[in-house]
């Protein structure tokens, strides 16, 4: 694996180069979950890239961006052994030469993609996302562009960009990855201590069992309101929404609107991070329930 | 596979055998699940006895006794191919010689087990079911009596009726078999239309709701109400009652108390048929969820 530092280097050293191109951007703190996105770019691409760079535009709480774990050399050695064939590990200056401006998303429009959740929740956030997404996608050039699903509104929005810059890049969506006990692989899970690992272990069991609530037909906003309620009985959890969206337009779900996929989105704060989880469902069989 | 039609030649016939006996009664009308019994029993044993009578003093609608299907060459096809070594298809006579006397099972107390659910909705079902499966036990003698997980309730009538008769039968229990629909295999489905079986597989995924907010703490209460509720708002559907139980006493599970198992428990009418259906769940992870 080659380890490159600049976006001059990168492009060199890609244009030497035959074959299609994935492209992995992480914020580094690696773990099973990237590992998934890196084997799916392999098994799928000539060239696998992935990018380490925790970038400060996307970070709302200066807090949470200095906290940011950050294990460089871990880091290497796990896309080395997975794969991949070049990481791109950038100081911010290479990133943003003319500094963070926001020509390159300045037109973009997302509507109602970032109108709730955590467009509501962290002001800013998918603005810095699209930046440096845009920002990556053309030092690189990839031919797919592979994300997880655990971020599903970030790739609700970058999807969106993606089509109105007209950029042409694939996207690929990778299954979220879990620990044993149902907790999302999140770089912010080494924060925790292990009873707040206990207690965020349980979030899963509320999407699991508003998922299920779907399954049967059972109402939406009913579903929202006793996870939310449930989750903030936990003494270490303390909920920000549990919302039923439809997956194209993030708008609430309304029970037998005919959707290509719903996502439950949820985000939680446990001790000292904010995590973010979600389940897809796909209602055809909910339709059924209730004539 | 030998037929045999009375308790005088099923004793001769099994006296002059040797080895481990296994007996799985039913009501005929032979489907997947009753093989499942048969399979488990083949497992297990030596020898495997069942048996098709369709006793009627479990039967408190009359019309339910009369329209209950009888497919008797079909059965025996069934058995045989999945390896019962003896049928006993015995006439009322034969099994109550006496008539349908109560003595065997007269001085039976079953407590809060038949306090609710089938116990409260069919009026004599459990005396007739105790009575028959006494008679059965006394015939055959077998050294393992098997029964389906779908009578849940049966089950633990008749767990407490060998315990108080003391008569020394292992009681082997075969977990629920269901169609690809979900829906729970019975001998009553076949009288179900098409429309009112694609109607009955949806209780199956409101028992799968209430149990994955069980498992994550859900109020109990609460879900009985929501699962009762929606059911009802199916139009073929008409439930009579949704119960989560504490699985040995059958009296209703408290969020929080150390149960072995909870039983999610319940009973609709739907078209001609009444179902039962019930799920299991052991609450170990639960209990983690509001400590």
């Amino acid at each position: 694996m080659q380890t490159i530092t600049t976006a001059a280097a990168l492009r060199a050293a890609l244009s030497s180069r035959s074959g299609s191109v994935a492209f992995v951007p992480t914020m580094g703190a690696l773990h099973d979950g990237h590992m998934a996105l890196i084997s799916a770019a392999v098994a799928s691409h000539d060239i696998v890239v992935s990018s380490i760079f925790v970038n400060p535009t996307q970070f709302n709480e200066s807090a949470d961006l200095d906290a940011y774990p950050r294990t460089p050399e871990a880091d290497a050695a796990l896309l080395q052994a997975h794969g991949c064939d070049v990481l791109y590990l950038p100081e911010v200056a290479d990133v943003y030469p003319g500094g963070t401006d926001e020509s390159l998303t300045a037109g973009l429009d997302f509507g109602s993609l970032t109108a709730r959740m955590e467009g509501a929740n962290r002001p800013g956030h998918f603005d810095g996302v699209a930046q440096v997404v845009s920002r990556l996608l053309e030092i690189v050039q990839p031919d797919t562009l592979v994300m997880g699903q655990k971020d599903y509104q970030q790739v609700a929005v970058v999807r969106s960009m993606i089509s109105q810059l007209k950029l042409g890049v694939e996207l690929l969506i990778v299954p979220t990855v879990r620990e044993a006990s149902g907790l999302a692989m999140s770089s912010r899970n080494r924060r925790l201590s292990i009873p707040e690992t206990v207690a965020a272990a349980t979030i899963n069991r509320h999407l699991s069992a508003v998922t299920a609530g779907l399954a049967a037909g059972w109402p939406a906003r009913e579903l929202e309101a006793i996870a939310l309620r449930e989750l903030g009985l936990h003494p270490m959890l303390t909920p920000e929404y549990v919302e039923i969206c439809d997956g194209d337009t993030l708008l609430p779900y309304e029970n037998g609107a005919p959707v290509r996929e719903i996502v439950v989105a949820t985000a939680v704060r446990c001790g000292p991070v904010r995590l973010i989880d979600n389940r897809l469902f796909v209602p055809s069989l909910a339709e059924e329930v209730n004539p």
